[in-house]
């Protein structure tokens, strides 16, 4: 029953990936990694972390696809991807804590000021601002799925009257739930601060883009943690330029490592982390994909499936 | 029945005080303020926001004092305070509430590692850091008061692993409770990030000092949202210097405003606040010195009275 890793990683990846997913192996399965040789042919499940366009159509007995991200926009953009065979997606509790505090550490920066606060520090300015109490500030999260759902929550325990936003209804605890297309706009008007929690796909690539910051309120500010696709670069410039958004913080970019040379390092309106919101942890992630593997080979349905048609 | 308004205030704080306050005053009272001309021999009761010393000496029939501030250790440096009648302090919960989202803010700040990003950002570098989860942050609040408790519990909802330590004996929902002065040295021995939510009184004067930076984690975080006679200055510039700690939150300070050539402004590992981290709501605070006032002329037992003994 053989295995394989494969993926866009460098050689130490692949060695700690491996580590990691040999402790948890069943003892009659055998990992290869996609650098060693191996026999295509034998491949009956992939371990796969964004590997090359056309990796997978070369197998021909696999039967399951087991991504190692979250993420899988990147998996789904293969144009040979095997499309009659089940994709799982990773489904990490570990990663969603991560997201929740990344998206609540960004959100009590916007609520309490940070950026302001810092511009008059550079001037030595003690000026004392209007500040609301978090129940008086309007938070928006875009999508409600496994980290979006956890953030929402979290933002609400916080304190803060949230909205949230999915493709079909939801209940979220102490969360004002809207969804689909007519939601949107009502989710939207006058959010004052926006989180971003989507998958990346056809339908939401670009939403964060002129649109959507008209609809904010004036000077709001924008967390992006999800994908640089969804973000219209341009549109955000100009809402900066025009102050309709205040501020943005951006984890996520169209191209990483963000080049030294792009201006949303260094402009004052945007904070840059490089993709670090909820990095996937190779030991607990390899459990779980070895979990997964083990349902499927029991024949059990494995958890996290995609849903190819709908691109998530 | 007189009440004086009395405090360190201009003549439009005056004002804005002395209208939220005749909104809730109960019929029979009569407010003056201490601007205008009024009998000091029927002064029974004072609203004091920090008067100059020896303003509340001259009322010879003043029965309560209710501080219309929660810090009381300014009005308690009055040496002609009179020390034989009660003395309130204003618990509000709209300005818990603002101080829990300004510790939860400065933590999650530090936690996610915001300055050492920023660094990078300047310099255009992608790189990823080494992100512990909150349960694997010792985060330690000094102070379980009104403030200290409900940050305490708060951060403990966020999942950070919390000790907090009191004068006397305490229990929190979800927090290590430690206490007196054997107590300190095991609540702060590895912590990563401490916040401080004491009462300013002759004990906890420059408790945020060498001995107490010594036992953090290297390059913990220090986050004073308490009183600038806390925090021994000379103190945090030599830890920083070293890199004991790692990055300081400071909303309190020795002279306020700070002077504008103070070093702190620009320090690149000190964040300013203009003490801001939670202030009077004169509306509320208005409703719950009326309310104490109501308690008091009842013959009930005024709340959050003050002990002048052990000076909070
Ligand atoms: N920055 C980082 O470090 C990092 C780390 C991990 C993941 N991520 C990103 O986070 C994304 C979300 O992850 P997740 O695990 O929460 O995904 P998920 O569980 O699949 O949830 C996706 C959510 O988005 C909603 N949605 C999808 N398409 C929509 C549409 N067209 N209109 C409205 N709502 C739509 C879904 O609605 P329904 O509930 O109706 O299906 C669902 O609520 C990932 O795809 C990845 O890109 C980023
Ligand atoms: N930055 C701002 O905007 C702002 C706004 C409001 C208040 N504050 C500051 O916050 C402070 C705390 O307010 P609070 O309402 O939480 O006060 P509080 O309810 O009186 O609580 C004080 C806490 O400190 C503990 N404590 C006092 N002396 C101690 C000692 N020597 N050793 C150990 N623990 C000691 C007390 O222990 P016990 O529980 O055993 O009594 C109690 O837990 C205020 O005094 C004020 O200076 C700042």
């Amino acid at each position: 029953m053989t295995v394989l890793l494969c993926g866009d990683m460098d050689a130490a990846e692949y060695a700690e990936w491996g580590r990691h997913l040999r402790a948890y192996l069943p003892a009659r399965e055998t990992l290869v990694l996609a650098t060693e040789d191996f026999d295509p042919a034998a491949v009956e499940v992939a371990f796969a972390a964004n590997p090359p366009p056309g990796t997978l159509a070369r197998l021909p007995r696999l039967r399951f696809i087991q991504s190692l991200w979250a993420g899988v926009d990147r998996l789904l953009r293969d144009p040979d991807l095997p499309r009659d065979i089940p994709v799982a997606r990773l489904v990490n509790p570990a990663m969603t804590e991560a997201m929740v505090e990344s998206a609540a550490a960004a959100v009590l920066f916007l609520h309490r000021q940070y950026p302001a606060y810092a511009a008059q520090a550079a001037r030595g300015e003690w000026h004392q601002r209007v500040q609301p109490l978090a129940r008086e500030r309007r938070v928006g999260v875009l999508g409600l799925g496994e980290l979006g759902g956890a953030t929402a929550r979290a933002l609400a325990g916080l304190g803060f009257a949230v909205r949230g936003w999915s493709r079909r209804p939801k209940q979220v605890e102490g969360v004002a739930c809207l969804h689909g297309a007519a939601g949107l706009g009502r989710m939207l008007d006058g959010t004052e601060i926006l989180v971003n929690l989507l998958p990346l796909t056809a339908e939401t690539a670009g939403i964060l883009g002129r649109d959507t910051f008209a609809r904010l309120a004036r000077g709001g500010g924008v967390v992006n943690l999800a994908r640089g696709g969804h973000l219209d670069e341009a549109a955000l410039w100009e809402a900066l330029d025009s102050g309709q958004v205040g501020h943005a913080v951006l984890d996520v970019f169209a191209t990483e490592p963000l080049p030294p040379e792009h201006p949303f390092w260094r402009h004052p309106a945007v904070t840059v982390f490089p993709h670090v919101a909820a990095y996937s942890h190779p030991e607990t992630a390899a459990a779980i994909a070895c979990r997964n593997l083990t349902r499927f080979r029991a024949g059990e349905r494995p958890e996290a499936l995609l849903d190819l048609g709908r691109g998530y």
